[in-house]
């Protein structure tokens, strides 16, 4: 979709001018308290719902426009907003003000024999760049997590959630105005010109960070045009292994929730490997389960065998993340092999085994090589705030930086502060 | 400089097999022993002591065809190596060989409300691509670092000093045989042909992270081709900050160390600033001490005011990193402005404050925007051995993932290991 109104054919001087706005207001920012960070963000969970009606008329005009422009049952899903689900961007904001501030943490300190007495430190990142989809909850999420993290944010949201988006947004710059703090804290790049995304990613003058949310075609363009580092999430092809060691109560339960509690989310699993020691009795019901919650089970000859309605899984089935009703089946000869499968087709999300052998889980645990590996529990888990973290901005694939969910903290940098009393280099 | 030598015309799959090496090296790596990492550093260092006629030998070929280029005399001052070199060079391997491993500390372990018990564990990066000019000690350094976290390295080095560089790798190889580790752990690209570097750029299936180390136009190259993260080291434009309220004796002592122990580091001050309450009596001192060492002067106005000998700067030299005797000198009036000096015209790297106030010390530490900031000490040691982390890569001006001294420990991911019961998401 190209721009449907450009608010100007300017469009770079507009970006410098945001780009600008958010360098200052980072300034301030980064030495802002706590308290008037908390108070920023309480006063906008505040106005979400003092202004929830004028936020679902914003959110009818994109729905009005969605219908008209013919897109996607999903993909309007997405977009939708109720009471509900504006009553959990409120709560959201409230979850990110009750999370301890980062800022200023001394997150190691020591002594070296001359006596300088070095710590590190957290610090904000400076000006954040978040480019994303249609969901307008991001819009807070994402504002509230740099906020929390004493960045400045530069959304960019996406084109369908227009009208939405700068209706939250204008709630955040009420909470911003609430604690005294600048209005440029948080910015919504104000046209749906697709021009602007490639602009941002060149805006390495004024932006320190890119975090990239969406589908792999986003991600692909942003990780192959940015001249600034990104934070990305990749696709989560996630797995669940049940072992020869498997509880079989256990595994049952957590290979059904890991593929059927939600399936579009990027922590929902794509593929189940089963030991051939007990596929013959672990892997039935389990797929019966699967199928009657409506599931289609893709497997190889082998778990055909052991059920009838399987289909014929090709090698595409092991690389693919279906999110959908789909699982990928396969019968693997221990722990070691199904590693090997994992490491080999997986997307380094987030992998599970099912097993009450220490070794075997332990083994597992260790050799995954994945931002999330679990023992015992579902890959549904892969969230920031089941982790405790509040709220996140998606779940990094990155092996630099920040790996797993991304929230305030992971939205830090860090400096060295060293102490001497005269201390020179001999 | 072309190849002198190319050993194959089709760099493209020499450079694809050493890859895949590579990545077949740090699936062993990760999981080898920390005592099986410290035996091959150990047997390393002591190959170096026993081949050092050998790596001279190699030298001095080095130094030859240098002689013969005609290499400027910095360049073959990096580039030789004499037996005190030859011996700091396995000294280095052994501070590695005696640095804790970080594979494996736990970082971080909670437990959330439903029994999930979550630690964050460290892990090796995987494959590091580092690419550097002529120092052949960073052969070792490199190569040693990467094998203490546990990942495999792909050392590009100058061609200047290639076949320096291939002995040291030689006795690499001999730690890594002696400890039952796989050779390509450490592997140097084997040709002087500078298409490597834009081969290995885009090894992105192969390589995991990207360090260059070496001069501007370099670290500019790898920025704008890579499409691998890079942890980058920009130029060190550091600055000593004499406050009103320094101890005078500490900021001669400080001010004339940072700029001319060791004008070539990146750790030298290439900017003092003075405070205009304390200029008159601080400054002349300071000045005809760096002065007698044979330092160049430049500053404004008032500067030559105090120092006849002073030449005037332009906004060009607040810019400048020297890496030589010249000091840019500029009179300010008080903290407030020296913090905006600092953030608009240094690099974020290292920059240190001289006072006995504590408000102004805390302030500057707070405010200043850099890697490190120190307080009464010189910022000669921005230093990973200063650090005390046993020794560095070089010093980081990312402000992801590493910021500061790069040592093993920076030259790791992490992931989270969470640990259930069979608990799944409701």
């Amino acid at each position: 979709m190209t721009a449907l109104k450009p608010i100007s054919s300017d469009l770079p001087a507009i970006m410098r001018e945001i780009g600008e706005a958010a360098r200052q207001a980072a300034l301030v920012l980064a030495h802002a308290s706590a308290g008037a960070k908390t108070r920023a963000l309480a006063a906008a969970a505040k106005a979400i719902r003092e202004r929830r009606s004028e936020i679902l008329a914003a959110n009818a005009r994109d729905l009005d426009e969605a219908g008209r422009a013919k897109l996607s049952a999903a993909l309007v899903d997405r977009l939708m907003l109720d009471e509900t689900r504006a009553e959990g961007i409120a709560a959201g904001l409230e979850a990110v003000a009750a999370f301890p501030d980062p800022v200023g943490a001394v997150m190691a300190k020591w002594t070296q024999p001359n006596g300088l007495e070095i710590s590190r430190v957290r610090t904000p990142l400076g000006v954040v760049g978040i480019i994303y989809e249609s969901r307008p909850n991001v819009t807070a999420d994402a504002g509230g997590l740099c906020l929390r993290a004493g960045n400045a944010a530069i959304l960019r949201g996406g084109s369908e959630s227009f009208h939405s988006s700068t209706a939250i947004v204008a709630c955040l710059h009420q909470g911003l105005a609430a604690a005294n703090l600048p209005r440029a804290a948080v910015q919504l790049v104000p046209t749906r010109d697709r021009a602007a995304v490639g602009i941002m990613l060149g805006m390495s003058e004024f932006i320190d960070i890119i975090v990239p949310r969406g589908g792999r075609s986003l991600i692909e363009r942003v990780q192959a045009e940015s001249r600034i580092p990104v934070i990305a999430h990749l696709e989560g092809n996630c797995h669940v292994y049940v072992d020869r060691g498997a509880d079989l109560e256990k595994a049952l339960a957590i290979a059904v929730n890991a593929k059927m509690r939600r399936v579009s989310v990027c922590g929902a699993a794509e593929t189940l490997l089963v030991d051939r020691a007990i596929a013959e009795k672990a892997l039935p019901p389990i797929l019966r389960a699967l199928a009657a919650k409506g599931c289609e089970i893709r497997g190889d000859q082998s778990v055909r065998a052991l059920h009838s309605g399987a289909k014929l899984a090709t090698e595409q089935d092991w690389r693919t993340e279906y999110l959908d009703a789909i699982i990928a089946v396969r019968i693997v000869d221990g722990v070691e092999q199904a590693i090997g499968h994992i490491n080999t087709y997986g997307s380094h999300h987030t992998d599970a085994i099912v097993t009450e052998d220490n070794v075997a889980a332990e083994k597992f645990l260790d050799e995954v090589d994945s931002a999330i590996v679990l023992l015992n529990a579902s890959t549904q888990f892969a969230d920031g705030g089941e982790f405790g973290m509040g709220a996140e901005i998606g779940i990094s694939t990155n092996k630099l930086h920040a790996r797993g969910p991304v929230g305030a903290e992971q939205l830090t940098s860090f400096k060295y502060v060293v102490r001497g009393t005269g201390q020179v280099r001999p």
